[in-house]
């Protein structure tokens, strides 16, 4: 990784060249290159956290003043108990996982000794734009590497130490492995950003992780393909049917357990038969949470009625901006749906396709809101909190996309790959088909004997010991 | 399907409400569609062909004053032999290929009773602007409905008579169908494409079809993601080693047999070895098909050694522009490179990124090019013509697409697909997890046996039988 003042063109055009040669790295290579980082960074832990601690002086001091909030001060504090082990296990997490790259998905004979094959492979050169938290940066690291693509990396301003100890590290580590050290490339100053946006002959993919402020700017300003998210607002449709007790634990999970989280509860729709049965206990424990609570109509009339006067008189009416807000707090807005088709009709609407969950024991009521809600995850009996990289198992994330296009939801190592097309002929002519008299074989192949990169190329067992040989070699002679 | 002179955005928002409910039918709904557009098409010929000749007309005199190419009005001539049954043919392939919604393509076991599922659905509404070949309206439509995805299409002026006449026997076909009319609009007025391109919150994907003036105005004004390609620069690598016969054979179906096709070929490049052994036939051929070559300085002193001097006075030296030119005319540029990785640095420099090949019968100089080469489609032994949707069995295709993110190469049903996360889950909390003493579970399980929509939401066999009465229910319900 280099710690770069270079201009954006050059830092770009470095990443590209960089990524084709980190794309035919052989997965022990880069592999490899993450045990360097590990190792890295476990040796310099100390240096990272006498870094850190100037980041958090500054941040304490801007607390202080008002101008910096608390919450993000303990973001930024990579000394709290586990943290600085929990980023180094990641790296290791993400090496053990299984090579996205290489990997044959799809083969289809087109005719004798012509097959087409679907091969993943990397995207190429990322723009990863990310806010406080000073670990994020091994992990994305960690990911892109893996994945085998280039990253440039631009970390928030109120992090800039412990990001230039880490990345001085890091680019150290790289530096005796095979990856390029360009493949990593840590950009310090806030204005490049504009210029990089317009680097799409050289940048793939844009990935901003922050508020919707960041994400909403930088979709607006580029045609670099953008991943992420602006906004949160999760919804859950509670039905009467629902179990109270287990509903309490759920919604208190989805709203509570981490309010500031993209993927907590902003919205409960509450079916008109439950507002006077499963919705009072919720409700209670709710305000025992803290929780503010802003009500429809019907609602709001039911639960001051089911509700002892103390906590009926916490209830608040809402507005109709409440149903479109990110609250990223301690409220939750509470309205009032006819059925599952109006559920479904105000989450298409008003939901930020994000994550919304039903609560129902009924196959089918669930079975409709599923196939219908158009939202990245669409759950069942669960908190909409689930949403996250390494709940779903992919190791960590890179962020969480609402895009209708690529990666959708939590986005790992797949969200950060792509595939070529492999044709393999013998002398093949397109004229030779159609008119020509050649018929389309088109015959689906299995894909369970394809051992990873180069498989489609071998037409026989001696073709393919040719390639294993060589594959062998290859890494070898590239070290 | 509505023929629509409504404002932009009365399209756009129809066409996403539209969406909701085409997401929502069945198979069976969606290809009894298909099945009444194709009827309607077969039984409505003569009126689509007195449309037709209504352009033909207007495109003949044009071409008389010389402001329209006669292959433009070639191209627009549905009466040719053969033409509309094509058409109507191509309605029916797609009608009888694997639905691509409602598949399950992973699961994840999390935890006991909580089970991760990606399931596939449509991307929502498209945008597609295509030029003149009026054909294409019934193949998009076709593929639009099938994949469950609204479209609004824009077509060429020229074609404007055709295009109404199919849109009003699509429209009157639909309306006896389960689709909703606004599922596919075709909007007759040029200027609301840029209106269009503005309203990315009612349109997910925009696939502009035609040259790459159109295609590049619709990526610099759009922050809707653009499916395709701007330019089809292909190039091929000769070896040495390769029987001239073939190479003849290949080369000449890349550059001569559709010399307007993306997937042409426009950049020979051969190694110093070939100059003077398979160079020769392969250029003698490409000149008696009248192509026009434009080569490097090797290859012209070596060419000039090696053909007749009549055949050696038609070569023209290239320019450096040649190689960043999409000729769409027969004209090759050749240039020598040292080897494979002058090769692949010179195609990663300077194709499209659309499709390149490499001739040779060494499986590990083939394996280095497939590997290194960052193009959507890369081929061995073969024609770039070969770039084709229903070449590569898709049946047909909505466009070709270089980009890095989701479809790339030809764009057929699953290109017009995405997927959404389903959590099934019992009550289950986030905070029940990490420190909060459970362990995730992260068990991949099979895809074999889960069988279409809803299969997800069923844990065992009851509850599927339950679902499957449901479904078919539901599907009975909404005709």
């Amino acid at each position: 990784m280099s710690l770069t003042n270079a201009t954006p063109l050059e830092v770009a055009r470095a990443a590209r060249l960089g990524s084709r040669k980190l794309a035919v790295l052989s997965t022990e290579h880069r592999n490899a290159a993450l045990t360097a980082i590990h190792q890295a960074l476990a040796d310099g832990k100390d240096a990272v956290l006498a870094a850190n601690a100037k980041d958090l002086d500054a941040a304490n001091k801007a607390a202080e003043n008002g101008t910096l909030s608390q919450s993000l001060v303990k973001r930024l504090d990579l000394g709290k108990k586990g943290k600085y082990e929990d980023m180094l296990q990641g790296i290791l997490d993400v090496r053990e996982l299984e090579d996205p790259i290489n990997k044959t998905t799809a083969r289809t004979l087109l005719d004798d000794n012509l097959t087409l094959s679907r091969t993943t492979c990397p995207i190429g050169v990322l723009l990863i734009i990310f806010e406080a938290r000073p670990e994020v940066i091994a992990n994305i690291s960690a990911l892109a590497l893996k994945s085998g693509n280039a990253a440039i990396l631009k970390g928030g301003k109120e992090s800039s130490h412990s990001f230039a100890a880490i990345a001085s590290i890091i680019s150290s580590a790289l530096s005796k492995t095979a990856v390029p050290s360009d493949c990593l490339q840590l950009v310090q100053t806030h204005h490049v950003i504009a210029d990089l946006l317009k680097l799409d002959e050289y940048i793939d993919l844009c990935i901003p992780r922050g508020g919707n402020k960041l994400v909403r700017m930088v979709k607006d300003t580029t045609t670099i393909p953008v991943l992420g998210h602006a906004d949160g607002i999760c919804c859950t449709y509670l039905c009467a049917d629902y179990p109270p007790e287990k509903a309490t634990k759920v919604i208190l999970d989805a709203k509570v357990s981490y309010p500031a989280g993209c993927n907590a509860l902003e919205q409960l729709l509450v079916s008109p038969e439950a507002l006077t049965t499963v919705l009072p206990p919720v409700v209670t424990a709710l305000l025992q949470a803290g929780v503010s609570l802003r009500c429809d109509g019907p609602s709001l009339e039911a639960l001051r009625q089911n509700l002892d006067a103390q906590s009926a008189a916490l209830l608040q009416p809402a507005s109709d901006a409440d149903f479109d807000t990110e609250f990223l707090d301690l409220i939750l807005a509470i309205k009032t749906v006819a059925d599952v088709s109006e559920a479904i009709t105000h989450i298409n609407a008003h939901s930020s396709h994000h994550t919304d969950a039903i609560l129902t024991l009924s196959p089918s009521t669930a079975q409709s809101f599923i196939a219908a809600v158009d939202s990245s995850s669409v759950y069942w009996n669960t908190s909409t909190r689930m949403a996250d990289g390494q709940r779903y198992g992919f190791g960590t994330e890179v962020g969480i996309s609402t895009n209708k296009i690529h990666s959708r939801g939590p986005v790992g190592l797949e969200g950060l790959t792509i595939y070529k097309w492999v044709l393999v002929g013998d002398g093949q002519a397109s004229v030779d088909y159609g008119s020509g008299g050649r018929k389309w074989k088109h015959e689906k192949l299995s894909v369970e004997d394809v051992e990873g990169a180069g498989e489609w190329t071998a037409r026989n067992e001696e073709e393919r010991e040719v390639l294993r040989t060589f594959r062998a070699g290859a890494g070898a002679e590239s070290t």
